[in-house]
């Protein structure tokens, strides 16, 4: 290509609302033009990465043996409605709804399940015709609460999502460990720093998942590590440091506590260590047919993972419960809500096991007990169980290291849905033995605007992007020093032609501009190489050859063809 | 690929719903599978042949100079409203409309001039980086009023969209001339018999515009061929054949007309026959900030064509007026309008200019009168003009031939659009002489899965689809006669290897299912050669090769490399 006829347009600087470097960089380079809020123009540089990006995840899915199809993004409700998702998506504001002319209502697909397993079960009857990976690259769309970061968190993104299905769960799990490798391989041909984590399915399952988190700074992601082992924070099965409980009971006492709501303000006001003090939470948990509230006693220093209380209850969705709720279940409010007198059903984390002479409120304002201890006080909860948000320096079950956290861009994910959905659905297959059975099912995703994205966070430095080679819009960059110098012109056109023929997408800087601003140009949006046709040439017949992280070389243009082979450009 | 692990489907028989041949076939070969109505999924068979299609496009659109680019699908209300077609495209209820969250607007994008050249006029500000020609490849949205015929008219499709911008008319005119090139050996490549009939541009404008037509019988389009000339119906300028009136004027009468509310039911009554009469139609013309009604007269014989009408006012949408409009404007009722005593605007088809001693209604019902003449009787209207619908055997501008009648379906469109969205979107550059400029823009069209879907009405038989080489997805299909026979099974697994190695795109059918079987899927879903291997091979280690079209021959396996290079599989 030559730059006179590339659409392109870089800019000095970014704009205001580009708070990361890659959405920085990106609309830097012309890569993106906004349309409105989350919602982006690929321009020919930007289309290109996205193809590359595609043709690799093609390649290592179709080695693996999975199919490209490519389903509606338009999805009518009714599909929706009977996997009890609609409901869901659509009270979380995610989904995008419309109706059509006779007033049928559809969403715009964020993810495909209900559609591909429509497909499926009308298809696949036995199970001689399993397993059976099909996967598709296409426009996604979320209403997200806060679209920022570019392509990060977009309204409309483009995803490679697939779909396995298979007729045991043992089938299942080998899909599983193939799309975990082909994904392994997709991240690294596309030269990316990540890390596999362990995941909470969140919305989707609780079956095992993982996903694929490169690591970034300004990841939004919070992954915990320790050794090779690493989680992200919804899922992470953690111990708190332990905390020296005294093994004689003292005896209970009931206490002034004015205006202490908070944990921190109750242990200053009465120098009690936070880990000494019971904190209580009160929840709405939603399920699709009722609302139920819930208790759950966590130590006062640490946080609840919300998300595992979700899944715990099986229910669909969280809400910290409001004022009014609190006062109504337990004649109290925020702050001085405890189990003792409590009428609703008290869980809490494992933390809370082995405290003793501990305070904790007790329903009404400004009062709190201390040295309260389990039987002799209160009735131990309904159950102990793990409830606790992960942090820093805990222990991990998996490794003799503590966790420390990693911030990551989650790129891929994949997932063991087991027969969730196939059984709502009633998506079966006959088996060896003649019997209906659910499909087993696994979902697997990748963004692929997200990727590009995240390997600019990690390739780049002040001057631009530094793309891998296997992504980069074009691998080398080719200009003359001085455009007045035919001879250097010419040089540089049939260097130009040389390396088309060779398939190595030069880009030809024909411009008539200064060199200072053409090099620019190609730092900024990142080119691996520059070939320049300058004094060395007139002196000795040689090009300068630099590589966009400064390696430079000189080399006759007749030895560009096996230098371009040796790098494999 | 192994059948055995392709997903794919046959059946019998094609729904009821599926009244054309390639609807039949593309959903009787599994190439198809309906989420809802209009909304297809595409199995892994119909994308490998729309990745074909979109392969060729893009290939003949790069050379042209184009760059691709990927737009969003979701379309801010606002870009929509500045270019005035919001209210266009709504009123017809063709658009998909709907609210984010913070209850902001969008469309699903169904075209996208308004996107790119938002995306244009921020960027380009000089004649110098002039012309620019950028399209697309992604799925389009239209709330059709009667989803049908499987691809060919579908809620979401997949289109090639491309946009050219010039500095000046001629530049315009240029870019045009290129796109028609390249659309003309796309479909060439593609193996269809087409025809480039010059288009009435509908909504989107008034400049010149062609549209490429494959001929078909159950074609929703009428094209009016003349020699080498072709039209579509609504653009076709055509001359009625003449009608010998009489020279001497006759004394005009008032006839009693009872109940003859159609030029048939005149006709028969009076014994004057249609060609006779002025038939006056009335219409309401919406305009974006006004209606207006006007009345349109034309020879008794012969229709107005509504689009014609539309166009020559300027107006956005052409409605019949009802019959309370009719009450109140002329005092009548439909079937006895007439130009006379008319309070209205009243223009005339040219076929009324040579009228004499014509009848005509007098917006009185049941009373007609004869023999009237212009200016002795009525005023000559406000204009004569060309309103005529073409009919078969009218006479042509371009052509000595009359015009007949084919049926097409509309696979690609070019147009020239001017001006006119980028003056209305105030979007300039600046010229040669430091002027500021509308840029000249054009618009250009392909329909991959309606091309995919004529080129199965253009090949096929009775046993199925005859994909043409360069977009069959499977080039060949391979088995063996017998799956007991360990010999034929080696060879047919080695010549699966042999082929796959040259990158022939082999299918080889490994399932443990009788020969009949197995060759009527091949030809139902259209592979162009079946390679048998049989008795031929176990007496004379020959391998059958049978082209879709019915030629056989006998072959070794090891001459097959250069018989596939022979015939470029």
């Amino acid at each position: 290509m030559r730059l006179s006829k590339l659409f392109f347009h870089t800019f000095k600087e970014a704009p205001a609302e580009a708070d990361i470097i890659s959405h920085q960089l990106l609309e830097r380079g012309g890569y993106l033009r906004k349309v409105g809020k989350g919602l982006f123009i690929y321009t020919p540089l930007m289309w290109r990465v996205l193809k590359k990006i595609s043709a690799i995840v093609r390649e290592e899915l179709d080695r693996a043996g999975c199919q490209e199809i490519s389903m509606p993004l338009l999805h009518p409700a009714e599909i929706w409605r009977e996997s009890g998702r609609w409901e869901a998506f659509t009270s979380e504001e995610l989904l995008y709804t419309l109706k059509d002319r006779e007033d049928h209502e559809y969403c715009l697909g964020p993810t495909h399940e209900e559609v591909v397993v429509n497909l499926i079960s009308n298809w696949i009857t036995s199970y001689k015709n399993l397993p059976l990976n099909l996967y598709q690259i296409g426009n996604k769309f979320r209403d997200e609460i806060r679209p920022r970061f570019g392509l990060m968190r977009a309204k409309e993104f483009l995803m490679k999502d697939g779909y396995s299905f298979s007729s045991s769960s043992e089938g299942m799990e080998e899909q599983y460990e193939v799309m975990r490798q082909a994904y392994n391989l997709i991240f690294k041909r596309l030269g990316l720093d990540f890390a596999i984590v362990e995941a909470h399915g969140g919305k989707i399952g609780k079956g095992k998942s993982e996903e694929f988190q490169v690591k970034a700074e300004i990841g939004e992601d919070v992954v915990m590590v320790a050794g090779d082992y690493a989680s992200n924070v919804e899922a992470a099965v953690a111990i708190a440091p332990d905390y020296p409980f005294e093994s004689t009971l003292k005896e209970r006492k009931r206490i002034d506590t004015p205006n202490t709501t908070s944990i921190e303000a109750l242990s200053a006001f009465t120098k009690i260590p936070p880990q000494q003090i019971l904190k209580t939470m009160l929840y709405k948990l939603v399920f699709t047919d009722r609302e139920e509230f819930v208790a759950i006693g966590i130590r006062g220093d640490r946080q609840v993972n919300e998300l595992k209380v979700t899944t715990h209850f099986g229910a669909m969705e969280i809400v910290a419960a409001n004022e009014d709720e609190i006062k109504k279940l337990t004649g109290s409010q925020a702050g001085f809500i405890g189990p003792i007198d409590l009428k609703l059903p008290f869980y809490a984390d494992q933390t809370c096991q082995p405290m003793t002479n501990f305070t904790c409120a007790v329903n009404v304002v400004d009062i709190h007990d201390t040295n309260v201890n389990w039987e002799r006080d209160i009735p131990r909860p309904a159950e102990f169980y793990d409830f606790l948000l992960a942090e820093e320096g805990d222990r991990c079950p998996h490794s003799p290291d503590t966790y420390h956290i990693q911030r990551g861009i989650e790129v891929g994910h994949i997932f063991n849905l087991g027969t969730l959905y196939t059984k709502k659905l009633n998506a079966l297959f006959q088996d060896e033995k003649g019997q209906m059975q659910p499909f087993w099912m696994g979902t697997y995703g990748i963004g692929i605007g997200r990727t590009a994205a995240a390997c600019v966070e990690q390739h780049h430095d002040e001057k631009g992007i530094i793309w891998p080679l296997a992504i980069a819009p074009f691998k080398v960059f080719i200009t003359a020093v001085s455009t007045k110098n035919p001879d250097q012109v010419k040089a540089a056109e049939g260097i130009y032609e040389q390396l088309q023929k060779l398939g190595v997408e030069p880009l030809l800087d024909d411009r008539n501009e200064r060199l200072g601003l053409k090099l620019k140009d190609s730092d900024l949006i990142g080119i691996p190489y520059k070939i320049i046709v300058g004094r060395a040439f007139d002196q000795e017949g040689k090009v300068e050859i630099e590589s966009r992280t400064g390696e430079k070389t000189l080399l006759t243009p007749e030895s560009l063809s096996s230098w371009a082979k040796e790098l494999k450009i």
